[in-house]
């Protein structure tokens, strides 16, 4: 056995002689960042042996100036001797931190504010399905000697109207004690039915009424954002997010799936989502609100139809293999703690109905807090994730289709990319006389990586400055130190040198990224342009275009359009919604109508298959280009880059 | 630390040196009966110490031919160096032991027709709330691509009618597999709840639907019996019982009680009546009938209030405290699994409703399997279990009432004790020239105890003999080898010895267990009449008497009647209906209209609290005598004591 010590972890593990070190630091916990899941392809799990050696061998994700520090990729190296390991905090600064967002930014409130408007204003009210209420329970005596669930109930049929009083085991075991200690004054938690039924899921010790919440939660392939909800009035207690902890088991729900179906992979996927990313989030979220977990009794999950199956723990294999069939679209009745979700234990879990294999019930989510659905335009809505899904429709009929556009929006498969959240560089521009950079980083912390809308600016401004052509590669003839290649020709360009902020390495953009985002954005542009001409329309027929996603609130229109990823049309058109996914969990939760919608959406929305049509790769091909092969499709940008 | 071997069960353990020697039998997984749970009152624990010394104390429980060779109170002996334990085979043959019955048994068979009569006879029919169909259910294309879910659920509305399917995770997380091992076609399990609503329970591979099993259980304090059925026939594929393990931390339901607020006593009664009892049970009646566990997909349980709540793991300790109040009559909705109870997983128990804290589930059912609920005579009902309960009732109205017995009618309390099981002597009868006694052995096996039935022989052949007085002392004038006295001066007749048999010891009844059970038929014959007078009435106005319980079917009406246990009416007035709460949950697992009628029962029948009635320990007093103080009360025995 051979010892490796994580130096920034502070943990020690002892593994057989000739281990894979990425195996190794996933038995000890440590999370390296690995998307390609250890095919050599990503280059993200970059480490540094600070002692001792590895069996490695250098690869082109590695430049020499690394090579000579001594970084390896962890996928590709033994464990031969006792090492010491620095994972170096950009590889995972990307995905595992739980972060709280700042609840008074005032682009957040705009987009929810707007997204409560969809309920409100049409028609439906807030009102959540639980109840609390405070009972004074007469307390028993010899001539009034019935059990205690039955005092219960008379006292709530006498007090309340209900006839019909049920609760499970796990409830009925408290009633006893509970009852005793707080002298037969409790408030109970409790789900009405109608018709005088109701289901006592919580018994508290005195008048706790006033205090109800509700968790709202998305559950993205790349990231997972949630929120706490007072369920009387909805009003925001906390807003976190954090990386999907199973992307160091694929990034993409196809490596995922993959992986789910060797050994126990499904369990070890389910884990990560439950134990290594929701109840991290949970916790965090908690403390900051100053909630205890036992409160929280009302929780409203989304997620695509492949989360939803790792969620579960359903074997999702038979959604990647011909006819490509979900065990589920509409999850069954659960409860969270099933799951090993820690809260209250008897807190029902709603999660959003899918719609087809690959457009799950984020997507529902998103058409509902988007208000599609109400709009008498003709509106399109693109959710910018690792599985880019686009619906277009109105309030007459809503058509949606899946186009797999990978993590890179999400700063995933970017060697620099991270989440929207502190310290991502969101809004950069470029001189074009200096080809320095300029930027901006979201809480106004120093950079370590860049968000969606920070690509975008980028890539645009370089296209723009001349940095890099049509194609995505760099100019190799321009006079500036922020360009450099390596060994191989690959080019990038640095945003930030690491001196400037002590960084362990360069923000820098390469041609490997700069295509990963093309594929992505050109994956979006042509999936919109064949699910509108599969009905016989095209961009100039849209009213409104609303862009979700976690691409970040800084996202740049026009750079949007300049790269090709949206289309040439008025500026005016576009709106960001931000996670309308988990803006339509929050709506699920606080209102019963809200769910009713929903559920009508996936009950009407139709499934476009992009594949039947023989246009969608060649429409693709064309717009892995920037902006487009056609620049009659871009006539603004035509334009200015002309200028 | 010290070892202790324990020589038959050939285990061993190391404890701290001294450790008490019933603690360490308990630790280590062998039982031993300790019915006083260690309060050196009922001289169960004895046990042989082969090898080694204990620090212990002689009791007026070990003779004195017995400390000479080494036999101790385990609950009285500290082990203080390595020792080697024989545990009497006799001490715990009583409780642990599985039995099956043998089904062809003549009388059972007849007891248990009797029971289906009295459903099938009233206008209610057999049919389980569970079924079972064969599918074969279109498989999936690319044209035909909804998700497995929702083809099951579309199959069961095209072919079936069923609007409304539902399923719970466990369910669903098998869904896919199981479709694609089985090409498609499956049998569901799946309950029906009306209005084209149904929940699929469980699905197979293939046809299965014929084999569709439940199961019913009676968990009285002192034994556990159990069948197992064919829910499509009603048919008894195994019959089984066994002590309840609960009994080595008490005897009654009082001290299991007061055991349960001790530290984590709670925990342990409920494993050890799930854990030690049930399961053990179901396995061996499982084998028996080659039916496996996962097949069982209705399960009903009844028993004593207390025993309800130590099966559910609900704190029972306000049952015993004034006022008296149970956590719960009715059980909630609960799956066996919920419990550990090992069946299939989806499996629903249902809990036959109690009556109130000292009335059980035990008795509802007993009322619906004795048809006393249907009858338009006067019956009276008696359940001769550990909390002798007694009804009273016609068709018009029920009244019910508990009476403390005790566990000696099932063999608890006596030294050589037990349950009519194979190797128990069930009849006896006592030459009055020699003071021979005759016997006859429940399987025809060689006698290892005495049960109820067999104890209720021996006390009146034994008065009839002269061989005790009507208070239960023996007889100091005899001259037989069958009647010997301790050194403290307690008598006991000998009914079988050891070398007999090659038994550790002899089958002897002392004069500390004629007392023991002088109390327990004292506590059903004053309860009894305190409950008929209550209502103006008196043993004379009865048209039926229904004797139930574990006592024995060999149970001798004219000596219980001489005992003064049953009162002096015409001997045909008498029926032994058997274990009659185990029929009544028979009767609920197969009929929804049983179970609908036992609701009903449970709903109406009249508590009346005996110790209210200034009288009850009068005639409780008068009745600890044999037969009775007045003996104008029983004038056949009277006459059969002058002959």
């Amino acid at each position: 056995m051979v010892k490796i010590k994580f130096i920034l972890e502070n943990k020690e593990i002892y593994v057989p002689r000739g281990e894979n070190l990425l195996e190794a630091a996933r038995k000890s916990g440590v999370i390296i960042d690995a998307p390609c899941n250890g095919n050599l392809s990503c280059g993200k799990c970059k480490v540094k042996i600070i002692d001792g050696k590895v069996d490695t061998k250098k690869s082109h994700h590695i430049t020499d100036e690394e090579w000579n520090e001594d970084y390896v990729l962890a996928c590709n190296s033994k464990v031969v001797e006792d090492i010491t390991v620095k994972v170096p905090r950009e590889t995972f600064a990307f995905m595992k931190d739980v972060k709280i967002d700042d609840l008074s930014n005032q682009k957040d409130r705009e987009i929810f504010e707007r997204a409560k408007r969809q309920v409100l204003n049409n028609g439906m009210e807030f009102k959540s399905y639980v109840r609390k209420d405070y009972l004074e329970v007469d307390t028993p005596t010899l001539d009034d000697n019935i059990s205690d669930w039955d005092r219960i109930k008379r006292h709530l049929r006498n007090h309340l109207g209900y006839t019909h009083v049920f609760c499970r085991l796990p409830m009925l075991r408290r009633i006893p004690q509970i009852l005793r200690k707080s002298d037969f004054k409790v408030t109970i938690t409790h789900i009405p039915r109608g018709n005088g039924r109701t289901t006592i899921v919580n018994m508290e010790k005195g008048d706790t009424s006033s205090r109800l919440f509700g968790v709202a939660i998305d559950i993205g392939t790349t990231s997972v954002s949630a929120c706490l909800v007072d369920l009387y009035n909805g009003e925001l207690l906390s807003k976190a997010s954090s990386g999907n902890a199973q992307i160091k088991y694929g990034a993409d729900v196809i490596n995922r799936i993959i992986f789910s179906t060797k050994g126990d992979g499904l369990e070890k996927l389910n884990q990560a989502i439950i134990h290594e990313t929701i109840n991290p989030l949970l916790t965090k979220m908690f403390k900051s609100a100053q909630v205890d977990k036992d409160e929280v009794i009302a929780f409203v999950a989304a997620g695509n139809t492949t989360m939803a199956h790792l969620l579960l723990g359903v074997y999702p294999d038979y959604l990647r293999r011909e006819p490509y069939i979900p065990a589920f679209l509409r999850a069954p009745f659960i409860k969270a703690s099933e799951l090993g979700i820690d809260v209250n234990p008897e807190t029902f879990l709603y999660i959003v109905p899918s719609v087809a294999s690959y457009v799950g019930g984020d997507i529902t989510a998103g058409v509902l807090s988007s208000g599609i659905w109400a709009s008498d335009k003709n509106v399109l809505f693109i959710d910018l994730g690792t599985n880019g899904e686009i619906v277009f429709g109105n309030k007459d009929f809503l058509m949606t289709c899946a186009c797999s556009a990978g993590p890179a929006f999400e700063g995933g498969e970017i060697s620099c990319g991270m989440r929207a959240t502190n310290g991502a560089i969101d809004t950069i521009k470029i001189s074009d006389k200096t080809y320095e950079p300029q930027f901006t980083v979201i809480g106004d912390e120093n950079p370590i990586g860049i968000c969606g809308s920070g690509i975008i600016d980028l890539i645009s401004e370089m296209m723009f400055c001349g940095i890099i052509d049509r194609r995505g590669k760099l100019n190799r003839d321009l006079d500036t130190h922020r360009i450099r290649f390596d060994e191989h020709g690959m080019g990038e360009y640095i945003v930030v040198f690491k001196d400037e902020y002590e960084l362990s390495k360069d923000i820098t953009i390469n041609e490997v990224d700069i295509d990963n985002f093309i594929r992505a954005k050109g994956a979006i542009y042509s999936g919109a342009s064949v699910l509108l001409s599969s009905l016989g329309m095209d961009f100039s027929m849209l009213d409104k275009v609303y862009i979700a996603g976690g691409i970040g609130n800084s996202l740049n229109i026009k750079n949007s359009i300049a790269i090709g990823m949206l289309p040439d049309i008025d500026e005016d058109k576009f709106m960001y919604i931000g996670n309308s996914s988990l803006m339509g969990c929050y709506l699920t939760l606080m209102s019963e109508d809200g769910r009713h919608k929903l559920e009508e959406i996936a009950n009407h929305i139709t499934y476009v298959e992009l594949s039947v049509y023989s246009s969608y790769m060649d429409e693709f091909v064309s717009a892995c280009f920037l902006p487009h092969t056609n620049m009659e499709k871009f006539p603004t940008v035509k334009q200015l880059l002309k200028e």
